[in-house]
């Protein structure tokens, strides 16, 4: 697969101390997958300077483009923006446009320093504008700066969307076996993913309220090839003297 | 603050393409805090040995412990505890006990080489018992390696936990000012951070159905001073004129 790969960063304390639950990184691989972009691996720091300038620098040189949610914001734990200058070693400063916008927001006196930080960025930043508030995140090289609240991050990720590379988009293909182990198919499932290099199959235990089994999920760029490695899956299943469910099984 | 400190690794071609929304982080994030240790990184990787080898290396010798979850299935694609053993420098050999508790526990003939390598392990692994499947997981080192299947995982975590380090539980206060916009308190709470330094005073803008506001959230282990913390947010507040909400707003 020659597709651009990418890597999340979760700048996020209240990821790591259970108090919220992340949403953000489910939204982005889908987004990503229909884009054709790989996403390839996923971390969550905490709002400490060194921890975010080493990740920025150690995935922005992994993979071709980094997203980073948290740290946005106008408060003394929001970090990410001069962390981000610091890895990339530009000066962090004034936006002009930006400054210029969000003073023209806001009520007189509103613009105080704290909020003139979310107007701040590292030098050679083009901000991303978002639909809910006039604070913007930023792109500057591979990475891009996006918000922590959902709702903003999805209304950045909009808007930054058409300027990110395009590859094969990634589709699924799944088939479920209700009441099928795992263990049971793994010999012919080895076969069947060894015969379709170019597939990536899973194998994934699932449960419902009265009833469980195996989804048997096909992922690639060839359609084609998706559709055949699930016909030779659905035939294994079926080989096990088992109906096998196409679509999701309530 | 000197409490041990954890990474979490998910091994997880299913997280990254999408498919499924973890809620491992969210679960660990919640137990480890209250046994008081300090989760410090949380890394989502492909299924590909490589990746998996060296993110165990890093952070293993990074952290004072690494939970994985995910990749000791049965199929072709569980190749967590091979990698494992890699990474120790290991042999990966059946375990002799956990291959006898397997064996008993299935029908003649169930036992095949695929759930055989469920019982296959690093050379010098503990097994990690769980109520739901009879496959365990294992502890080797400094490393605990547990189903991705949430409520396996959760069963080898209740398994695991009295084995595991204690610190100081991390507490939590939190007071929240309905309306209140983040940049209007932030230089007042920056000042409350400063007198602070052994809380970790984080701010989270939330929204309801009807409204929103802001989260002021003290995190550490010293109970009289997140009090004393979230006394003073709650006056900074006050002080713009808004009645500060002690529990989770509706």
């Amino acid at each position: 697969m020659s597709n651009p790969t990418a890597a999340i960063l979760i700048i996020g304390n209240e990821i790591l101390s259970g108090r919220t639950q992340d949403v953000n990184v489910n939204f982005l691989a889908k987004r990503l997958a229909a884009r054709g972009i790989q996403l390839s691996e996923v971390r969550v720091v905490p709002d400490i300077a060194h921890r975010i300038i080493n990740a920025v620098n150690e995935l922005r040189a992994s993979y071709d483009m980094l997203f980073t949610t948290g740290g946005i914001g106008p408060t003394h734990d929001d970090i990410t923006s001069e962390c981000v200058a610091e890895a990339f070693g530009v000066p962090w400063e004034p936006h002009a446009e930006t400054f210029a916008i969000m003073e023209k927001a806001m009520p007189a006196g509103a613009f105080n320093s704290a909020r003139q930080r979310m107007a701040t960025m590292p030098r050679g930043a083009v901000p991303i504008p978002n639909k809910i508030s006039v604070a913007p995140g930023f792109s500057i090289g591979n990475v891009h700066v996006m918000a922590g609240v959902p709702r903003i991050m999805q209304s950045m990720y909009d808007a930054l969307e058409p300027s990110l590379p395009e590859g094969t988009p990634i589709a699924m293909r799944a088939v479920y076996g209700m009441g099928v182990m795992e263990g049971a198919i793994a010999a012919g499932l080895s076969a069947i993913q060894d015969k379709f290099a170019d597939v990536d199959l899973g194998s994934y235990p699932f449960r419902r309220e009265t009833s469980g089994g195996v989804a048997i999920v096909a992922k690639g760029t060839d359609m084609a090839r998706l559709e055949q490695a699930i016909a030779e899956a659905t035939a294994l299943i079926a080989s096990h003297g088992i109906d096998p469910v196409q679509g999701e099984p309530a």
